[in-house]
């Protein structure tokens, strides 16, 4: 039994090729125009190695050891550091950045997948590079043409880190509650920033030469509120006159004792007198911000994936070796011997949780992967509606993958854990990290519930519901094709599907109109909605993973276990979207009393 | 805003007085005679005082500095010792033990009370004196007068601590396969062990002078699989010829790393030629062992209970405490300021949460102390037949709270660590901890999934529908009186509650039917059976609870707040049963695949 965690790249390969059919897309692309299915592949099976060798063996030490605080400074563990190194000299962070700001130019639908990979070996050391992207965006997008050549290409490269520096002690969710404040220095034609940030993942660490800092502040001017908030390059070392290093007013005062992510520092802050420099407009760094918040948020949605996938892989490798009571559905021999006991894979509890969690991790690649194909569509499309078109799916499905995947691969990593018994709640086996690892990413780059006001309350009752309809026009478009089989299996798969979508626009309407009369309605309801939209994702992946597995060849156990899967999917784990269907409806009627 | 743990004396009191009406019982039972309501509250509010006092202090450093392993020997953190020694001082062990084996013979509901507080305050403290009662009731049933005289006092006491010894490497729930065997030693008129525990809670500390371990074991002659295990008593030190204490060949190789609980020693034992007592016949160890376990699952269940306690409480005080954005119920002034921002409490997402876990906690309450009540029932009561019934239905309930409770514990410390936001990842704000303390709980004493299997097929298939039949004309009399209120919602809450215990019958006899053909199919639907139930109990508490709130004084507020509670308990939690019946009607007509 091998409890190592191997890169699912059969199931990576199927999702791009046959269920996205990307590389159609690709060859449309003049950049992609010589990228086939074999060269993304290659890339894949290449960032695999890398990361089952490197990155992945550090996991559990990185776990036990931590992170150390000494005299300001923070070591990183054993290993750490040489493997980030390897990381950067091979190119990884510029996979996706664009080929003219010296990047390898591939799709961000590789980058996804690349980023499940890193999620799934080691969360807590992806932590370190976490930011890179985002940063990388934003300073392309806002930085004037100085920052961006005294910063960007080492951020973009890798070679230093950056992060990501809002919250302060009685500002989390609440960023127009934040205090930091910027002073000009006309000296250097800059600023000096002065505050405390708390929570700032990679604050500092032995990693890189330079950490740079991107920090949310307020000028001496500005107003109250989000809309006073600017943005600064704040780097642990600038450059003096005679081109010295000189450190900066960047002091880490500790790093937090946390419940898992142990091999990530999560620093404290204090910037004293920090030379800085303004990002964008005065009084505009939360739009520039968001830049980085939006890449982030879906970097999250595929740890939950990756979580979710080493938690089965892990489960699923257990049940088959670990003999404990014979199932009735057991066979009477096992090895040659009368079978008193047999693997507890037969056991149907053990094969609830094990195909409960398969559909699960399979049905959020694909849709996950999806969201990294809009992504590519809307950075690449030569027609601006379709950019446009895709942008805004891309942006109504995001935070609903942020949140749903994430708690689906807590509750996965501790059903797995389930599967273990007593051994899952021991450090040995590894899946108890995954429950405490993966929990944190229903906290941060926004709380699940700030996301599913963002989903419900900005993104679909705000627009009009403009983005919605075109998510569900996919879908019927699916569900039709389902419809239309012999089969009847996938006949009924696309009839479930077009029910899912008439629920879902019939409660959208209901929510809308009750909303008029009851403004805390879509608040009482948003949790419940991101779900209910979270599976009709799912049972929209099911509904066309199955499709393709029905033309595949009948003997092929890869897509025989497709078959398998989406059965079980409609017939089990979809149930949940009427329990959250109930839930909105009693949410709609029944307000809710003070706590 | 205060994160220490208060004991729920009012709540506590409500239970007892009100929703079982346990004192006008006691009256009638002679050794109670004069126990009456304020005699029960004095013993729990003295209780309520050690436990916050003396134990819940001790918790999170507990946490942080763990158990020592050196030498082979174990030592406890910082101050469990001298808080140990003062319950034993104190008689707490004795609390329900009978008067005439020199305990307080009180009744095991007040025991059960005590053990949601010790759960909730420092579950890892409470691992050490957990066999306690366990070993206590097994020797009474089983022992000898000689292993009587020898070892029970001081065991009942709490002088010395008692270990369970079942699990070996190779077996865990499948106590077939254990292999540790007992040779005759004629010399000692005793036996001499040899074999690997492993998982044993307790197996070695500095807590008391002695460890007395109860280990099963197969005699020579054993016949294969679990009608071939004996039970002995196995102490650590055992008496010389000449009075003086001799080393047992009984050792500890090593402590586990856990996810939680790292206040209480997980440890290996092995015995080697160590001198032990048979207890009960030969090969009928399970039996004996089996008082152990009943005992413990009740105990289990009120760590959900008490894990679902604190965890609320702190999510409530934080609740009120943060503020961050303004909710649309939040008024426009707060603190006589115009509010920008609130307490997070009424954010409609964060009161979901906190509802949700104060209807989960309270009612679960009201089941586990109603199942102590059966206990004592089953105990004291004069006619056999009562006595025999009270058992049956303790027996039936004791699985469903065993994993319904711990399960709801564990979901019940996520959500409330959600509601902290960032905070909750870090361990100074102890929700963190209390997830990883509860997640063992869904694992020992028999998992979750050995629980439901134990409900159904053991106890509602395998008894003809006996005891659930009791259970379910328990239910229904409680919906006639609130269907014949006069209050709407009265009503309808016995209304609901009927249409409830007919959708259980069905199903019930939906399962009876389909398992004759299908002899997999109880083993699909267990899980989600035995959460039906757990709902149906939920429905029921609350039923009862909103009856005695409605003819309680309007003006009280603890009675408006249990009115609140109901109301929204019926409307949105109960939803659960529906999705549960739902997969059970589902597992009835789909087989399972494998996995």
């Amino acid at each position: 039994m091998s409890l190592d965690y191997q890169v699912p790249l059969r199931d990576m390969r199927f999702v791009i090729d046959e269920w996205i059919e990307a590389p159609a897309w690709w060859r449309s692309v003049p950049a992609w125009a010589d990228l086939d299915s074999a060269t993304a592949q290659q890339v894949l099976e290449e960032a695999a190695r890398f990361v089952m060798e490197r990155v992945a063996p550090l996991n559990p030490a990185g776990d036990l050891e931590g992170c150390r605080f000494e005299g300001g400074e923070v070591s990183m563990p054993t290993g750490f550091r040489e493997a980030y190194a390897d990381f950067v000299a091979a190119g990884w962070p510029t996979l996706a950045l664009d080929a003219d700001a010296g990047g390898q130019g591939l799709p961000q639908l590789l980058e996804v997948a690349l980023q499940e990979m890193l999620a799934a070996a080691n969360h807590a050391w992806l932590m370190s590079p976490g930011l890179t992207h985002g940063a990388t965006a934003c300073l392309m997008a806002h930085g004037s043409d100085a920052l961006k050549r005294d910063w960007l290409p080492k951020i973009a490269s890798g070679e230093w880190l950056a992060t990501m520096c809002l919250t302060e002690p009685q500002a989390g969710s609440d960023l127009a509650l934040l205090r930091a404040r910027a002073t000009p220095d006309a000296a250097h034609g800059a600023w000096r920033i002065d505050g405390s940030k708390i929570f700032i993942t990679g604050g500092e660490h032995d990693l890189t030469d330079n950490i740079v800092h991107l920090v949310l502040a307020r000028l001496p001017d500005a107003p109250a509120g989000t809309k006073g908030l600017s943005l600064f390059v704040v780097p642990k070392w600038t450059v003096g006159e005679t081109g010295e290093r000189v450190r900066n007013g960047v002091h880490c005062e500790g790093i937090e004792k946390k419940m898992g992510l142990k091999a990530s520092p999560t620093c404290s802050m204090r910037f004293e007198h920090a030379l800085g420099w303004l990002v964008g407009e005065p009084h505009r760094g939360l739009a520039s911000m968001f830049v980085m918040m939006n890449a982030a948020r879906l970097q999250v949605a595929m740890q939950g994936v990756g979580h979710a996938q080493l938690a089965w892989q892990r489960a699923h490798a257990y049940a088959h070796e670990r003999v404990q009571m014979r199932a009735v559905s057991a066979p009477a021999q096992y090895e040659g011997e009368p079978a008193q006991a047999a693997p507890i894979a037969f056991h149907p509890a053990m094969r609830r949780i094990l195909l409960d969690l398969r559909a699960t991790v399979e049905g959020e690649r694909a849709i996950g992967y999806w969201i990294g194909y809009w992504l590519d569509v809307a950075a690449r499309h030569p027609d601006a509606n379709e950019r446009q078109a895709a942008g805004q799916l891309a942006s109504l499905l995001t935070p609903v993958a942020k949140a749903f995947f994430t708690a689906n691969g807590f509750a996965a990593a501790s059903r797995a854990l389930q599967v273990f018994g007593g051994y899952g709640y021991i450090h040995e086996y590894g899946v108890e990290q995954t429950v405490r690892d993966s929990r944190v990413a229903m906290l941060y780059e926004g709380t699940n519930e700030i996301q599913a006001i963002d989903l419900l309350v900005r993104k679909v009752l705000g627009d009009g519901g403009e983005a919605l309809r075109a998510l569900l026009a996919h879908v019927t478009a699916d569900a039709t094709r389902c419809v239309a089989s012999h089969d009847p299996a996938l006949h009924r798969a696309g009839a479930r599907l077009d029910a899912l979508v008439a629920d879902v626009q019939r409660i959208t309407g209901e929510i809308r109109q009750g909303s008029a009369d009851d403004r805390e309605l879509p608040y009482r309801v948003a949790d419940d909605y991101l779900a209910l939209i979270g599976w009709l994702l799912l049972a929209f992946a099911w509904a066309r993973t199955l499709r393709i597995a029905m033309d595949a060849s009948a003997d092929d156990p890869f897509y025989a276990e497709k078959r398998v899967t989406a059965h079980y999917f409609f017939a089990y784990p979809l149930m949940a979207f009427d329990h959250r269907l109930r839930l909105i409806e009693a949410g709609c009627r029944t307000p809710l009393p003070h706590a």
